[in-house]
């Protein structure tokens, strides 16, 4: 099975972190490539930047259908493009909050997301909410550090992570853990042996070796997103972006 | 005050009827323009084409503070980069589901929206679900013509509406009715006075009409989207589409 | 356009102050009036005392809607007699508390409401159940001042608002407040200015405002409740209060 | 124990079958009574009959605590007056809409009421939101019969009962059916038996009889509703309907 | 009347509390016996124990409707066997948390429930979601105190009870409270009265009072556990636990 | 990875069948073993028989876990002990209800359970409230066929599935199909291209499919049940069934 990761950004130097954050969860027989947008953001953190990169995300997913992969993995907790794509192509494609979150509420009844910022809090409660588990967000909790000590010290970082991640547990009620930033991906187990040392038996869910996993699932169930769901459009004279435009039928 | 009607395809060639439709529910001191998209698709009619335009509708939104409008509609139920531009913009910015489903929930206790096609209902169901009105949607009724028909026989086309907003009201238990095409567009009026003649005394609410008051209230009140909802992201190197990529800081 | 403010007490001692703040978001052509109660309580301040009024409002509505008003706002947070004038007039009839709500959940995820004691608060989350947004309302924050303060200190007042409107954001997680005391009326302004030097950026909405704001856009779209969720009754033999009763057909 | 039944209507005519639809009951040793309002309508068929009653029955149940009553009944479907009331007085009220909805959410998973005519059905859906089981309530029938057939044709009424009940059951799903209607009180082991001998296995709840034992278990275990959820207003000088007003201190 | 307590456990020690806990609220006519489980555990503590001793509460419903009884209680918050019984037995079948999270909810807006250790959280919570009432639960809160200290010293007891009521009210806002612990039953006026000195004027429903009211309702009306919502199984070769097993007509 | 699924009746002739429909979506170094209990009921279709059966699958899921399996499988869609046995091992457990359930609502905005009798619909309907997917719930269509003609005449049962699928997408709205009869096992692909020849596009989720790959992501990403969630009871003396009993300490 081939999994291709499509990392939102422009940013290449972090590729073959996040290959291997999803390939680390992956089967024997999987293989796990990525591919970075050539044209966007470096990062995406915003909804102006889910709305920037979004076509490309597409167009990304396109492509990876016709060079035959079976299943799409958009690496970004705010998902951009990720439903938009499941118009598109028939192969599988999914993000890693909807992965975590759906895994988080099949373990445990209230799970909290860490989050880099706390202006991201606003996003993740909107995508608990799109995917009806709103109910079941008991809290975003931001690290509270800036970005480059996030990648200068992971230690710390570790650090941050465990002691927000008790508090959600202590003070907001989580039962289950999801640490939403890319600086922690494939720290779950660490997290969660850290938070068991204080006597904190919670759960940790790594978001991105849950996307691999739900996309082997549905590859090897024959499962892609229901088209009554995500239906095709009918065809229509298209333009991509960057083509010139042209009046045509009325749309509703 | 100066609203801006952003049409969010590159179908110049309705631009007025839709400027006169925004512009039919203004205070006398209101002036409504348009503008249509430079690169885009001819109109908007799944998830995919809402991500293609949204970058347009952004950059469009963003001209249109410069130049100093009051407020800013995106002229399509399906709302491609309404939030988006929230985030950019200090003006406000709104759709026509968001202030039409408002204002139906307002009057009634639960409502039908009128589509063109039955691949919309999915969309006007996220749509709903989001701002938190999913259980007042009763039915998303489409009106079963195809395009042309819908623009070369408005009588046709004024018939089936009446005719699915009937079964809506009858069947599904609605007591306020959205036109959602933009072919339907001013006909709120029409509609009710048919029903009321089959004795269906309903509300029926023209979403264009309903954009148009909720930015001037907006605007009269002083009243943006909270920027606690709509943070703006930290200042950061950012490339707009076109840009050539380059590795940056690690986002979340 | 004239709109009917209705005091639906009878103290007529802040009737100019009141008419005023609706007054104030009004277009230059709608012109508003404020009719005070012939008998009833001088406050409203409980359920109790939404009982008492809620006849007289009745009666209000009905005569403002002969004397040829185009609107009636019902100037009380706990919004007596709302929905049943909406059975007897054909003009829209709204209160602050669901204009206010309704805006707030247009323009951020979360509101809180400043109220003047904390008794207010199990009123308050009623109304907001039954516009279908509790979810939305984060908490209801009482002012803890005495009445004779609020109206000789509006200093003090104003300062005590602000504070807990910031306690609203930081600890409630609120995006949006809704000032809901009499006395605060048009003070919207000044507390998001005072939060904004406070480094909070959340949007303040004026109840009377939102009100005002909300009928001109029913007048202009020809909206009115639904008279299927507002049905008129069938016709009978009425008896007004006073009148002698006798038996009569049996209700359900 | 003295039961206290409020007939919110002026018309004596059927005060003793009421009183002996909920003194059907009633335990031995508890004696029920029944007033009319001396003044109001004839009957409550609307929510603008609700505010015009409201205020009688809060008086009377004033009176009831005044004469020594340990609960009190309001007998209508649309309970005029109940929560007002329990603010005033410290014996529990309760209406029957609220005591057979929640004793139907207790032993089934969907209820439906049956009403006498259409126009009843969004004031039953607003109690029953009101009262958290909206998602319970399946759907509510009208009889579709005239009041005088309801009143003349006992066997008639039953039938259209039944016919109603058993659509309830097999088309809208309901698993316990609420007969709403004063002409069909006492009669849920009819209704239960006749659908019983079309193998329709279900339970049929008297709201007369559900109000009765609901106020018997409140009186029983001295519990009455939470005055954090019905808090006294703070004491002022009250005018009651009917006395001249005068300004006073400034309320919320 | 006669009514069966089945105590799930195995412990008969407690069975004449347990009896006078029950009888306490009962009419003057009402019988109330008490019977254990000959297999069992000891206590009732978990998911596993409500498993575990499910099967035995069956068997006892079983003989307990054999000897006549008109109703059955079972005596324990975690509520083991409860939706079992009811498809086996014709008489009515309840549970301490059901019969007081539902009168709760008729007297308050949000209950809090008073536990023995923080590990019933989790169950408490899923108790309150299964009876559509999650929303009302304003928290659980363990009363923080040993097994041997709950029995031995009963002042204590009451001491922690009253203050973490004290606490679920101020800063939970909880309006009622449940004693969920059986070494609290009948103690809930005391709890009351202690609050009331402390200015906290709430409601305290003691579980096993609620639950012998439930089921004199529901026996005086002659309403069970709707048939649709709990079908009795078609008829077939059962196996008691026990017996030995053979291959059988396959089930779904 | 060891998988072993427990048949949780005592019907020992379909645990080949059984195992195959597990085994079928296991990865090539993942073994699927089957055991069934000794003692229980020859199939589970009740709440009687899922109590009955409950003690016998946490010993059967205690003694896989003793033998080293690496996860558990309970192969019923009424998923009898499956939460009581999260308490007592460390290994996943999970049910093809709550598997396939999650899964549809990645995939899918609503999803229709089939079902072999219509007594299962309130089964399924409180499984669904449970995992907190009430909402996408859009129907549980009974195949409406005996048992031995499921059996006996396969191309019968699948013609009525496809029909009942059909019917839940048209009439009911269901994006995705869960065909949740053990006689439907492994069907999901043909149902799924039945209903493609009739035009409609759904998902088809098969559920022990669904159980195998969840269990898989589970092991894989070292994600058991969350001890908050389940925690585990204090250590007691305890008693198995068939123990004679004694009383102990008190439970709450």
């Amino acid at each position: 099975m081939r999994i291709q990761v499509i990392n939102p950004t422009t940013t290449t130097s972090w590729e073959e972190a996040s290959r291997l954050a999803y390939a680390a969860a992956a089967s024997s027989t999987t293989e796990v490539s990525i591919r970075s947008l050539p044209h966007g953001t470096p990062s995406v953190e915003s909804r102006r930047d889910v709305a920037v990169v979004a076509p490309g995300v597409i167009q990304a997913a396109r492509e990876a259908e016709s060079d035959g992969v079976d299943a799409i993995a958009v690496d970004c907790m705010l998902e951009p493009g990720v439903h938009s794509a499941r118009e598109i192509v028939d192969v599988p494609v999914i993000g890693p909050a909807q992965a975590a979150m759906h895994l988080a509420a099949t373990v445990g009844h209230g799970f909290s997301v860490l989050a880099m910022a706390d202006n991201r809090r606003p996003l993740i409660e909107e995508l608990a909410h799109r995917y009806g588990l709103r109910g079941r967000l008991r809290s975003v909790r931001p690290l509270g550090m800036g970005v480059l000590q996030l990648d200068d010290d992971p230690e710390a970082t570790l650090a941050a992570a465990v002691a927000r991640a008790a508090e959600a547990v202590l003070q907001d009620g989580a039962d289950v853990i999801i640490p939403g930033c890319t600086g922690l991906a494939g720290k779950a187990p660490l997290i969660q042996a850290a938070l068991r040392e204080r006597d904190i038996e919670v759960t940790v869910i790594d978001p991105p070796a849950a996307v691999t996993r739900a996309l082997e699932t549905m590859v090897s169930l024959g499962v892609a997103p229901s088209r009554r769901s995500y239906p095709r459009r009918a065809p229509k004279p298209v333009r991509e972006p960057g083509e010139l435009s042209a009046s045509a039928g009325r749309p509703a």
